[in-house]
């Protein structure tokens, strides 16, 4: 059995193995809108968007792009999803299977203006960029003992079902705020009232890239760390979560190098653990390499 | 001129220049040991390295080895030690005159064993990569209004003479504790009494990798953060500190985007304004590139 440090970092590997040699990587067409990268295009994606050659670009010098005819946000917009409800019924990629309308932003970086707006089933097949928020939530002893809220994901879930993950989370659609997307999370998921969401303080952001045979997912979540009074339980809210567990960092600490956590969600623990001090340098061989694996961008 | 976040933005691309396209990185060769790379080596330093050819290869597919004849921790260390020795004698290589006496580990990745110890001075010939520690020293107030604590270098220091800089830091010797070195540095520069430096807290790393006219240095430092009470003084040390200054947090932002403040410690400083949500994602446009900037590797 490896140990504790091994099993995290391998998966912080395997979260980040985008960037591994061996991955499709070299093989990944580069996706531009307007002369700016925004993501990443399989080949046999790619071979797919040729048949819409009034939207997208044939392949080029390595990358695919929209025409330059759509030239506005909305026109892009509509003209992807044209082309994206079609591919979904032909019913050929089983990414699109999990349709939800939800409009993500697809910017080349987080600071720049949004470019289209894409739904958010169909980011991996074009390796677009998703941001999310995460919370840490957790209680302090009085002796000092730290406890963490976590969450069992409901088993009808679409992704991950039935594991473990942080009391509240969320993907950033477009043109919702960071934080207001973490009170309204902290609400629908676990009925906080707004005001103890409020008291909620951003601390970090944990990045990272995978791939799978569903596509390509570089990601970036908002990290937020919210302390709660020894009283405080969240309840069930919206059906996303089956329960919800109070449980000291150890335990926690443990559980979030097993295939029992959802891994991005493992991840951000991760980083709580660092912040906070309860995994320290001198007695974890791999703190940096934590470190530096909870934050790889393209 | 520019905005505060465009400076820092700036900050972190020139501390992290050797990943810019137009870096030396793509003729740099690998610097390997026992099959392992360890470091990467400019072309004008292995033609130096090459008049030896009983301590290093030839180049090699894209690298230089010490010869493997060379198999031992001791052994390796005193011959390039040798080697440098001269070269430090002919003056043609300018980073030498800067010589330490100070034993740096080698190694692969922080947690492999080390391979040999280099003189601090040469390390950024060989592209090897330096630990440190670093601490930002902080009081809040009743009404929770930060201020940290910074240090002016002394003008007479070899590197960064006169800048501002954290109110302690030092360089990871061979074989020294992390948390050891941090506390004996609180004691040099700053006078800390043990019991108080025994406080401080671990945190996170700060990673990154520049080059300048003396070479490549990758560079992590272990990040501490101490909170001290109002009538704290830090007293001058060893000399390597002219001055310290309690300032408010809002002055430390402003002035880690100058060029008076030392570049990695201003890195430093930045991470600890994420950390305690004293930089905010809805109104920092830069917010993940900051984080993702702090945190870069090979």
């Amino acid at each position: 059995m490896p140990s504790w440090s091994e099993r995290v970092l391998h998966l912080l590997n395997r979260m980040n193995n985008f960037y591994s040699t061996g991955s499709c990587r070299a093989s990944c067409l580069r996706f531009e809108v307007d002369g700016a990268q925004v993501g990443w295009i399989r080949p046999h994606v790619a071979s797919l968007l040729s048949r819409y050659p009034q939207v997208f670009t044939a392949p080029r010098g390595g990358a695919v792009s929209l025409c330059q005819s759509l030239d506005s946000y909305e026109g892009r917009s509509e003209a992807v999803h044209e082309v994206l409800l079609a591919l979904r019924q032909e019913d050929s990629l089983t990414c699109l299977r999990g349709w939800r309308d939800e409009r993500y932003s697809v910017m080349p970086r987080f600071s720049d203006p949004p470019v289209m707006w894409m739904e958010r089933a169909a980011t991996s097949l074009f390796g677009v960029k998703r941001y999310g928020v995460h919370l840490n939530a957790y209680t302090v002893s009085d002796g000092g003992e730290v406890s963490m809220w976590l969450a069992r994901r409901s088993s009808t879930k679409q992704t991950y079902p039935g594991l473990l993950d942080n009391m509240a989370a969320g993907g950033l659609a477009a043109g919702v705020g960071i934080k207001h997307t973490l009170v309204k999370e902290c609400q629908e998921e676990a009925c906080v009232p707004v005001d103890t969401a409020m008291t909620a303080r951003p601390a970090a952001t944990v990045s990272y890239t995978y791939e799978d045979e569903e596509g390509v997912f570089p990601e970036s979540q908002f990290v937020f760390d919210l302390e709660v009074p020894a009283g405080f339980r969240p309840r069930v809210g919206d059906g996303e979560v089956q329960d919800f567990y109070l449980l000291p960092i150890e335990k926690v600490k443990e559980l979030l190098a097993t295939d029992d956590f959802k891994p991005n969600s493992a991840m951000v623990v991760l980083d709580f653990l660092i912040r906070h001090s309860l995994v320290e340098p001198d007695t974890e061989p791999h703190y940096q390499e934590f470190v530096a694996g909870l934050h790889q961008t393209l």
